[in-house]
C-alpha cells in the first residue's frame, strides 16, 4: 500500500463527463490499496473566464483581489470532484489551499509556497478518505488568499507529496508522458519510460511544455518520484526521477527545442572588463530576460557580443540598444528575430564527448548553417535559422537513434 | 460621521455595469463622511448555475462540498468589487466569510451565525479601507465552509451590523421600499417611510418578499436600524427600527397576502384532550409546516378542526390525514387549495379594537365570504376563496385609507 498524490488539469476536469472519468481513475487506485490526495485545477475555460472579467474592470486589476477571484475556480473543482466520489460511495473531503493550509509568501499572482501543513490532510486518510486539494492557491500569514500563478497546480500536488512524503506524484494531463521531441515534428517520437530530473528540467524550459519548471525544481529539491501520465489513455506515462546507477544509461534522452527566441549581436564592443555586464545590466534593468550568451575572442581591442531574447521582447531590447550603442561604445547593433534554437539533452552527455561531433555533422549533412552554440552539464544548444527547425529536429533524432529502444552504453 | 453597512443582491452586482453602480453608490456615501462595510451577494444568476453543476452528479449532493461550491459566487464578486473600487481610487479590501470570521454552527446550507470576530474589519476601516464581505457565508469552529441558507446576504449584512455597532444597515435591492401592499395588485399602494420590527415581521412572513424573516428577527434582537433601499432609484427607501413612541402611529401599516395557501378540515373528530396535538403531531413529522389553526366548539362530544398548510404540502397532507382518519376518530376530511390569506398589520391594533369590524365590513360590502380567522396582537389574517384575493386586497387598502398620507391618531 503506498500514499500516492494524483493531480488534473484543467482539460482532465473540464465537464461533468471528464469529471467522473477522473472518479474512476480515483477508484481504479484505491481498489489496488493506496492511499490517495487529489489536487485539480479549475476546470479549463474558468481561469481565463475570471481573469477576462477581472480586468473588464482595470487592467492589472488589484492583484491582491485577483487572487480572491481566480481561485474560485478551483474552489468549484474540489467541491464537484468531493461530490461525485460521494455519489459513487466513496468517502471524500475538499480542502482549499488556505484550509489545508498551504502558508506561501505574500508575492500575490505569484507566490512561492513557504510551508504545508499536512495534519488534516493525514487525519482524513487515516479515516480512509480520499482527500481533493485545490491546487494553485495558498494563503500567507496574515491570512490573505494566493495564488502560485499559472501551471501552479503541478507545484501544488508535488509540494503536497513532499509533505506527505508520498511514495509518488502522478501529473494526468493531455499526454500520456515525456517524449524523445514533438511528435508533430518527428512522428517516430518515443515516450520515454524514465528521465531523470536534470534532464527534465533541460526539457522544460527547452520548451517542452509538459510539466511546469517549477514543480520539477520543487521535486527533485524533496525527492518526490514524479509520473506524467495522461487521463485520457491508459498506460504507464513517464516516471521522472533521481538518476538511477543501475538504469541503462542513454546518450541522448530528447531532442528540445524553441522557435520563440530571438538574437541581437553587438559588433565592435571594445574589449574591456565589465563592458559586458554593462550592457546586460541595461537589459536586465529594461525587465528583458537573456537566454544565451556568446562573446568571441576579439582583435584590435574589440569584440562581438551576441545574446538570445525572448522574441517578444526582440523589438524592446532591439531599441534599447541602439539608444545606448553611443554611451556603450558599440559601433553597431544588429538583430534577427527569425531564429530557433534546438538543444540535444542527456545525462550520458557527460561521459561522452562525441555527442557534440555527432550533433554538428547531422545538422551539416542537411545544410544547415549554425549560428550560435551554447552548452552546459548534459546539453547542446545550437542557433539556426527558424526556417530549419523541423529539419534539425527530425535529422538530431534520426542521429541518435532516438526513434528505437534505448540500448546500453 | 457613521458607520454603516451596505448590503447589494445579486441583480444588484450582476454585470460590470451594475458593479460600476454599486461603485457610485459606495463614493457618494464615502463622500458623506462615512465608514463603509459592503455585504455582496453573487451575481444574478450565478448560485443557480453552481447549484445545477452540483446536481448534475447526484441530488441531493453531499452539503459540506455543495457549500464549498456554492460560497465561490460571493466570493468572485467581492473581489470584483474590490477591483472596481480601487480602480476608482478608493482603498478596499475583500473578505470571504471564513476570513472575517463569521463563526456558523456546522449544518451545512443552512447554517447559523454563533460569532463575529469583526477586529480585522476594524482594523480595516481605521486605515479607511472599504471592507467588501461576501454574504451567505461563513465556516465553522473546524474551519468547514458553510452557507447561511438562500437569501443569507441579508442576514450576513445584519449579523455584521450588530457586533460592529453599525448606526445603520442598508439593504440594496431592485424595489424602493416597503409598501403598503403588492403595488401591482393596488396601483395605490405607497411606500412606507418607516415600519417597526414586528410590522415588518408579520408583513414578510406573509408574503412581502422585500426582506428574509431571519434578517429581520436578527435586526430585531440586535436593535439594528435597517434601512430597504433601490439600487436603481434613487430615495430614502423604508427604515425598519424599534418601535418609536414619538412617532405618528398609524392604525395598519399594510395588507399582506399569500396565495400559497390550502387548508385541511377534519370533521367529527371527538371532542377530547389531546386530539388535536395528536393529528398535528402526525402532520410534524411528515415535515409539513403548519400555519393558521382553527378548532370551534364542538356539540355531542365532536368538533370541526381546520389548519392551513403551504399548497406544496397540500395533497401530501390530505393523503396522510385520510390514511389517518380512522385510528384517529375522525369521521371526515375535506381539503381545499384554492383559497388565499389576507392580513391588515399594523401595530396600532393593540388600542383598537375597531380593525376587525373595519376589516369584516370591507369584505362584506364587496360579497366576500370569510373562511377562517386568525389574530395576533398586530395583525388580523382571513383566508378567503382565491378568487377574491386582489378585490379583498384592494377592498382593505381603500377601507383603511392606506393611499393617503399617514395621519395623527
Amino acid at each position: 500500500m503506498a500514499l500516492i498524490v494524483q493531480k488534473y488539469g484543467g482539460t482532465s476536469v473540464g465537464s461533468v463527463e471528464r469529471i467522473n472519468a477522473v472518479v474512476d481513475k480515483i477508484l481504479a487506485t484505491r481498489a489496488q490499496g493506496h492511499d490517495l490526495v487529489v489536487v485539480v485545477s479549475a476546470m479549463s475555460g474558468e481561469t481565463d473566464r475570471l481573469l477576462k472579467l477581472a480586468k473588464s474592470f482595470t487592467d492589472p486589476p488589484n492583484p491582491r483581489e485577483l487572487d480572491v477571484i481566480l481561485t474560485t475556480g478551483e474552489q468549484v473543482t474540489i467541491g464537484l470532484l468531493s461530490i461525485a466520489l460521494e455519489a459513487r460511495g466513496c468517502p471524500a473531503r475538499s480542502y482549499t489551499g488556505g484550509q489545508v493550509r498551504i502558508l506561501t509568501d505574500s508575492a500575490f499572482n505569484k507566490a512561492r509556497i513557504l510551508e504545508i501543513d499536512s495534519d488534516r490532510v493525514r487525519v482524513d486518510l487515516s479515516l480512509n478518505r480520499v482527500v481533493v486539494v485545490a491546487g494553485f492557491q495558498g494563503v500567507d500569514a496574515q491570512g490573505n488568499i494566493t495564488t502560485l500563478g499559472r501551471g501552479g497546480s503541478d507545484t501544488t500536488a508535488v509540494a503536497l507529496a513532499a509533505a506527505l512524503k508520498a511514495d509518488e506524484c502522478q501529473i494526468y494531463t493531455d499526454v500520456d508522458g515525456v517524449y524523445t521531441t514533438d511528435p508533430r515534428i518527428v512522428p517516430q517520437a518515443r515516450r520515454l519510460d524514465r528521465i531523470c530530473f536534470e534532464e527534465m528540467l533541460e526539457m522544460a524550459s527547452l520548451g517542452s511544455k509538459v510539466l511546469q519548471i517549477r514543480s520539477v525544481e520543487f521535486a527533485s529539491k524533496y525527492n518526490v518520484p514524479l509520473r506524467v501520465l495522461s487521463s485520457f489513455v491508459e498506460g504507464p506515462g513517464t516516471l521522472i526521477a533521481p538518476e538511477d546507477q543501475t538504469m541503462e544509461q542513454v546518450l541522448i534522452s530528447g531532442i528540445a527545442f524553441s522557435r520563440d527566441e530571438a538574437k541581437l549581436t553587438m559588433l565592435g564592443v571594445p574589449d574591456k572588463p565589465g563592458i559586458a555586464s554593462q550592457i546586460l545590466g541595461e537589459v536586465a534593468d529594461a525587465n528583458i530576460e537573456v537566454d544565451m550568451i556568446i562573446q568571441n575572442i576579439g582583435a584590435d581591442g574589440l569584440t562581438d557580443f551576441t545574446f538570445t531574447v525572448h522574441r517578444n521582447d526582440y523589438k524592446k531590447a532591439l531599441d534599447l540598444l541602439r539608444n545606448k550603442a553611443v554611451v556603450l561604445g558599440i559601433r553597431e547593433v544588429r538583430g534577427d528575430n527569425r531564429i530557433a534554437k534546438i538543444s540535444v539533452v542527456g545525462l550520458g552527455m557527460r561521459s561522452h564527448a562525441g555527442v557534440a561531433s555527432i550533433m554538428f555533422k547531422a545538422l551539416a549533412n542537411e545544410g544547415i548553417n549554425i549560428q550560435m552554440i551554447s552548452t552546459s552539464e548534459i546539453k547542446i544548444s545550437v542557433v539556426v535559422d527558424e526556417k530549419y527547425l523541423e529539419l534539425g529536429v527530425r535529422a538530431l533524432h534520426e542521429a541518435f537513434h532516438l526513434d528505437e529502444p534505448p540500448v546500453k552504453q
